[in-house]
């Protein structure tokens, strides 16, 4: 029996194990919760179950990392594979058509928060480690090291320190990562870039406590309205982001790239069946695929003020607040971003209101080469395990752990992705494919064989 | 003794009993809620103890209205006596300095969500009655009848069919509301027309689930973008409204109306002391005052949509939604406001998202003429009570009841406020100053002596 074969052999064990890692509510927005702590221990456990030798949970001041390593093959390449435990928050709660935290399989899918961003995917890793070692009596192709950690969801504020105060335990020769998206079943895709991230709050302050709109509305700026005047002026009428200097350090797309990107078809029709938005909306001059992967971004993830509960309170409310975040791409700095919306903010406030702009989180973009020697054992491993020849194609996300690992190790960062785009993920409804769980497990498999064929040497000149 | 030094007599008494009523939260917004109904019943029993002889209790679709009437006084003005005994929400609660239904006195002031608006208000009417059938062996100068309802603040959905169905218990001559403001202690003022009300929610919609901004963002117009984008085009750089069609039926100041106001200081420094806000806005080539009470405004009362929670969540919302109300003067049609906020709202929704405004409550805006009778008895009972001469002032606020007296009985109505600028109506630290409350009692005992020497037929023939 081989290591595919153990693996399919095991899917019903597999998938209820997933199933209660899926049941416990790891929402890292909750500071201290016992939940988070309570997945840390279930991962550990099972790190330790398929054959870490070392396992340990380490505290940061947020939530815990959890490390497991196993290093018995001396001269093979060293994998890290990095990923999370930790889940978004769940609301808005009336949507979900089963809880979040009770899996339900529906139609050959797992719906649960965290299904595939990253529990799932996560998972698959384990998976293929447990396979991989029961066929060969305790061994691996490659030494191995994990990385889970417990706050990837509010943008890993604790992650780097401990990287930096721990990095003989990090330090391997390629990292994996499985927190990303193909684009079917059949369409294998392997993500190159990232963009990164600066995540703000806009406040608008008008009078010091709330007024009766009678009394005082028609004299007051109402910090609403002026929050809503300044929102509306961070966009052109173009759809690009109207903040000075907001591009100036974009790297622009070549031909090559707009060509490479141009194979994977995205269509309108595509796009309306995911979304179920009315028509496409963005920067002129960009596909759709580009604007989400090559092009910068501004977004209102969501604002609040003054009454909104049912029923009608004429209030002239004190204050608006805003959450606005800027997707990021290469060369963008995302602490110079903050600066030049803040400046925006700034220029945009008229007298009549207050405005303050605060930064939250930020995350670099990055790009991995393609013709990395690691890349390609990926896309064998995706042949391997979904039979069919992946795309590339840059990713609208950010992981910042992929800019960490290659400032400070130079080490090549595989994201080996196998969510689906209809996956649901930080909204209500998330969910896995089965059939893409048990394909990425194999793919796993795969990865780890076809990466042990590398010489060492050949990984370490991956720049 | 007279009533004047009955009402010195019992100051205490009638503190106590209205720390009572305050401590009822009788949050109309709250649908079947038991503490209106409990408020219904408290306000019933005070009519009955001062000695109204029909006392009772009428359902409604909603809460309940309070009504009470004595009929001794033959060949003697009939007075109406309209309040509420319902209340605004008390969002956001964490700014109460007490809890706003624990009555708390400091520094001469009482407290409590209400204590204005209009319990405390309300029960000046109801006390002077008890002083004047005090020191007259259950008598009075007038015939009264008291219409107390519990829907004030939502706009009063059931109040226009209940008097049009029970038109021979609210019949008199005159109505007396006390839910109003005076400027100062120093000095009172006469409210000569109170503005309309037009209160829409506008939701905007896009995707059809929330998605993530990374995997999405950039080809999606933004629901919280488009929102403010359209709010943000609701108004004019000049502060004025820009809804076509919105001024069209607005009735021009006149030069002595504007001369009248002018007579009035509110300085900006007075406006920033009771505001707080940085500066004055408003539509231009008008005053502050006249910005309140005699041109229409749209306020944003709320806005909501996306992750708002502490934190950082990269969510692009499906949806987000503001409520909007347009205040309204002479001779504007509220529901014709409606639809041309509407149409604007259309004509702002680009295709690709959205867009719906439902109305929720309207009003008409309604005047009084200063020179009808009885307003010249609230004159003199005023100069009684304050010891000031009063001043009159269009209102920036809404009451409908206004123009529905007028409308079915041709009533006047008179509008005999005792509330401060600074006492926070709507907003958290509702309160309401003692020294106003007892004056307040002894302006409305002089308003019903005053009343009672107008021969019932120039009472009649108010236009």
């Amino acid at each position: 029996m081989n290591a595919t074969e153990y693996a399919a052999a095991h899917r019903s064990d597999f998938l209820a194990q997933l199933k209660e890692f899926l049941s416990i509510p790891s929402i890292s927005t909750v500071d201290g919760s016992d939940d988070v702590k309570r997945a840390a221990e279930w991962v550990a456990a099972q790190l330790r179950q398929v054959g870490m030798t070392t396992v340990d949970i380490y505290p940061t001041p947020g939530h815990p990392i959890v490390y497991g390593a196993w290093s018995g093959a001396p001269g093979a390449p060293t994998v890290l594979v990095y990923g999370h435990y930790d889940v978004q928050p769940v609301d808005p709660l009336e949507e979900w058509q089963s809880p979040p935290f009770e899996p339900t399989e529906r139609d050959g899918k797992l719906f649960a928060r965290g299904a595939t961003d990253d529990k799932g995917q996560v998972f698959t890793q384990i998976k293929a480690i447990e396979s991989l070692m029961r066929v060969t009596n305790g061994n691996l192709p490659v030494n191995v090291k994990f990385l889970i950690e417990g706050e990837e969801e509010v943008s890993s504020p604790n992650l780097d320190a401990w990287i930096e105060s721990h990095q003989e335990l990090v330090k391997a020769d390629v990292c994996v990562i499985s927190d990303s998206n193909i684009l079917a079943l059949d369409r294998p895709l392997i993500t190159y870039s990232v963009r990164g991230l600066t995540y703000m709050e806009l406040e608008v302050r008008g009078p010091n406590h709330d007024l009766h709109s009678g009394s005082y509305g028609g004299t007051v700026h109402n910090p609403l309205q002026a929050l809503c005047e300044i929102i509306a002026a961070l966009h052109n009428p173009d759809g690009s982001v109207a903040v000075p200097g907001f591009y100036d350090k974009v790297r622009q797309l070549d031909q090559a790239e707009r060509e490479a990107i141009a194979k994977i078809p995205w269509t309108n029709e595509e796009w309306h069946t995911e979304t179920g938005a009315p028509q496409s909306w963005g920067e002129a001059g960009y596909t759709l695929r580009e604007r989400i992967g090559a092009r910068p971004t501004l977004e209102i993830n969501g604002i609040i003020g003054g009454f909104t509960a049912k029923g009608s309170k004429t209030v002239l409310p004190a204050k608006g607040m805003a959450k606005i975040s800027c997707r990021l791409v290469a060369d963008q700095d995302p602490y110079e971003v903050e600066e030049l919306v803040r400046a925006r903010v700034k220029q945009l406030t008229p007298p009549t209101v207050i405005s303050e702009l605060r930064g939250l989180n930020y995350a670099y973009p990055a790009t991995v080469p393609i013709d990395d020697p690691t890349m390609v054992a990926a896309k064998i491993a995706y042949k391997r395990g979904f039979g069919a020849e992946p795309v590339f194609l840059p990713e609208g996300g950010t992981l910042p752990i992929v800019v960490t690992l290659r400032t400070l190790f130079n080490m090549p960062v595989v994201l080996l992705g196998f969510g689906l785009p209809d996956d649901s993920l930080h909204a209500p409804n998330e969910k896995i494919s089965l059939e893409s769980f048990y394909r990425g497990i194999n793919t796993a498999i795969a990865f780890f064989e076809e990466v042990s064929k590398i010489a060492v040497h050949q990984v370490d000149s991956a720049t």
